[in-house]
């Protein structure tokens, strides 16, 4: 990279120096979140919230289109209720918010806990403990099945090394939780949220995916089966971008949810839960970014455009500024996938070009420049976030355009990470030795990007799972699309009987 | 009443024979919400959630219509945040959710709290104290005021009687928090929003109010005024359905939210904070309800039209059924406010007249019936909610007026509140006595609907309100819309200096 290229970048590091820290620049760069003063947890910020708003809203209306309704359950979980499903406990809900007491009084000038409760409670870290007790007041017979609920909701984990949008201490996510009369039922409802998750990943997001199953050292503590989508960040490493989990009856029996059924008999229901979380936006952060900050999928961006006036000759300055507004008002009235175009005049008093650098920083999809010259011949600049390339454009040209501009770009975003996946997908390591090697950094490597996944045969051992450790190396998934073929099991050599995805994983 | 009458109704006790009690039994038949097992705490269900979103959907865009965005700030907050704003902690954060611990152990089978916090956090009571401390932070120039700023969040206040929707420990809400260079622009701001609040009472949930200024007693702790939307139930008490708070500079002196001004000195920001919460659910059901149970305000209904199908000629099922779901079809391409009308089909294994009585005890607003001597003449039959009238009808006719059908009812439903609450502003008690006598129940009177609102005149001094506690009456507002007339105070027979608005609460 010469020095003039090097200036271009507008985050420092680059990917390529530290990956890490890069991506804790872009957050800051973009202006997406901040860490707060509560140690853990993160404030997201209008352009980073934005983004969680618009998957929020296109999978809310895909859960209403499958046949689940919202609900709301409480934030606070009773540990009676909590110590019910033991395993869930065991994995899940040891590192959480505890609430003790109920009031706070002054004393010398300090706030102090009064008021203890009876009984404990935490913040919720999921709510199947919750929806569990409620299900098997609700649910009696199989006319009441199946019980098809989804909640938008915040949840606590407590993380020591917090990240952000990554692991954050609070978090937002969906959680959907059903109940069914069959086997066959629930399974095929956790098959088909996986694929509607399918659908986010790469409609809205562009984030190319691996779907498999999770191995059974990798599953939801009190799950039968765990699926998963899991995507690449530029340092090669795993992201789980969402999880779909068949429970059986382990918590239909843990909470008592039976059901009559229609030949007189009594039954447990069979569960599902599924859920996305604002880890979706560190993923697009990190699948998508570059070294001059973020890049927005297009579905996904608060302004799909935005327009910045050249404000360079104060006698047309007034006219600049009315084309600018002309043109945002054409441009609303077109659509991209099927909704109106966000547009976005960027007006502030501040140099153009220090603006249009705020907005690559950002990520905005296209940007438009119009400056006193462009008047006269009813022109703009278009530039493209992912290429910083720049076209001269007739002012309904890019009306007439802006979709299939948003679409190509949306398309060249999903290319790009796939390419990338499909490179460092390896498919030559078929020895425990070899891959270590492989996710070892070597001396020429820059330290924090090397390795990839590993795509090889697995016994299905769980006790081979901890051999992995030491390589701080899991098991992703069990890809759906096997290859079939016979092999030994990278781990022990054994037979294998399956293929799985061997990566480091944030 | 007649015992015939009597019988018709669905949700006993009556309003007029025990209102608490029936408020209770209608959330219940109408399936909006439960008390959860954690004390104070409520489950929305699906019935009542819809409503909540639809308050949501309409109040969210018309924030971002008004320029402001959203964000997320964190559920926590550490106590040396809380304790910079004196007067607030002292009205407000005294009762909350604390949190001491990060981690549970099993001990003899019992979770048991571990890890103790080094700093004590408490779950929000609202946001101003992290919000203010972002502000702190964000604001330096002119140049980035104004900030406009909302969340849409859950909130916890401590309650020792909880009462669904009105008053629990969690609740959720939007919470707007602006930051401004002027006191001119924040005051504006926080009118404007109570503007948005008046078209969100009216427009969406059919709410009569009256909007005015709290008094100094009844203002939020460290505003310099709040501003309010009073709304009267069908007992004649108060229900507070929004506040919007001028801030001043109190928070920003507490925070240190400072700017420069374009003359190159330094002031304090102006700022503003405004919400309302799912109490407008009970609201809404306490203004509307009736004896047989709920009635939903139709743009906020779940579902506009349910159509019943009448099932009794099993050979014809096929064909009723079949010409519902074309109904539902051609329904569902009219708009109603502008969207597509929302249709169920209730073709659950119930008889049509119980399922006709579930769907009124929820309140929906249309119900249409098809059976099969319908099916020749392509008639049905259509119920409206709130007077229980029933009409046959050609589906034709149904579908070109279905809007209309609609856009009336929402007008019945609010010229009958606003009858109601004009029937019960007495403005002809001037006395502490008469207003004692007022709000007292008389022996020939239901115990429970007594009372109503009282507009007398005032004399502004913040000790006379201590003397209303003893009636268990408070001043709900000083309304905006003043007499001018001069008079006496109703509490001390001093000079008035305004008209107030004097009621019993929730």
């Amino acid at each position: 990279m010469s020095q003039a290229e090097e200036q271009r970048c507008a985050i420092s590091p680059r990917r390529d120096q530290d990956f890490p820290e890069w991506y804790q620049q872009v957050i800051k760069a973009a202006d997406l979140a901040e860490h707060s003063p509560v140690r853990g947890c993160m404030t997201i910020k209008p352009w980073g919230w934005a983004i969680w708003e618009e998957i929020r809203n296109w999978l809310d209306a895909r859960i209403k289109a499958t046949g689940h309704e919202n609900a709301y359950f409480p934030l606070f979980v009773p540990l009676s209720l909590l110590e019910k499903e033991a395993d869930h406990v065991e994995g899940f809900a040891k590192e959480c918010a505890v609430i003790t007491h109920h009031k706070l009084e002054s004393r010398e000038g300090k706030l102090v806990p009064v008021g203890e409760l009876e009984e404990t409670l935490i913040v919720r870290p999921t709510s199947e403990a919750l929806i569990g007790e409620a299900f098997s007041r609700w649910i009696h017979s199989w006319r009441d099945l199946p019980v098809k609920l989804n909640q938008w909701a915040n949840v606590v984990r407590w993380e020591m090394r917090p990240r952000l949008f990554l692991r954050t201490m609070e978090f937002l996510w969906q959680e959907g939780h059903t109940a069914h009369a069959t086997e066959q039922e629930a399974w095929e409802e956790s098959k088909m949220m996986l694929g509607e998750y399918g659908k986010l990943m790469k409609d809205l997001l562009a984030i190319p995916v691996i779907a498999g199953k999770k191995s059974p050292g990798e599953r939801f503590p009190g799950a039968d089966e765990t699926l998963t989508l899991e995507c690449m960040t530029q340092d090669r490493k795993a992201i789980q971008c969402c999880t779909s989990h068949y429970l059986g009856q382990n918590f239909s029996r843990a909470f008592q949810v039976t059901f009559n059924t229609a030949d007189g008999g009594t039954e447990h229901a069979y569960t599902t839960s599924w859920g996305v979380t604002t880890r979706l936006v560190g993923a697009m952060t990190m699948v998508h970014g570059d070294d001059n900050g973020l890049c927005v999928p297009p579905k996904v961006a608060q302004y799909h455009v935005v327009i910045i006036p050249v404000l360079t000759q104060s006698e047309k300055n007034e006219d600049v500024l009315r084309a600018c507004r002309a043109l945002k008002e054409q441009l609303e009235e077109q659509l991209f996938d099927g909704k109106p175009v966000r547009v976005y005049v960027d007006d502030k008093d501040m140099r153009a070009g220090e603006k249009g650098w705020a907005w690559i920083k950002k990520g905005a999809p296209l940007r438009v420049e119009i400056g006193p010259r462009d008047l006269d011949s009813n022109s703009c600049v278009v530039a493209k976030r992912d290429d910083l390339s720049k076209e001269k454009m007739g002012v309904e040209t890019l009306v007439g355009h802006v979709d299939s501009l948003l679409t190509s770009y949306h398309d060249r975003l999903f290319a790009r990470a796939k390419a990338f996946l499909d490179a460092h997908v390896r498919t030559d390591i078929a020895t425990l030795d070899e891959m270590k090697a492989f996710f070892t950094p070597k001396n020429e490597e820059k330290p924090e990007i090397h390795g990839g996944f590993v795509r090889a045969k697995w016994c299905e051992d769980r006790a081979t799972e901890d051999l992995l450790k030491e390589l701080k190396v899991t098991i992703r998934c069990l890809p759906f699309e096997q290859s079939g073929t016979k092999g030994s099991c990278i781990i022990t050599g054994r037979p294998a009987t399956c293929d799985a995805i061997f990566a480091k994983a944030y």
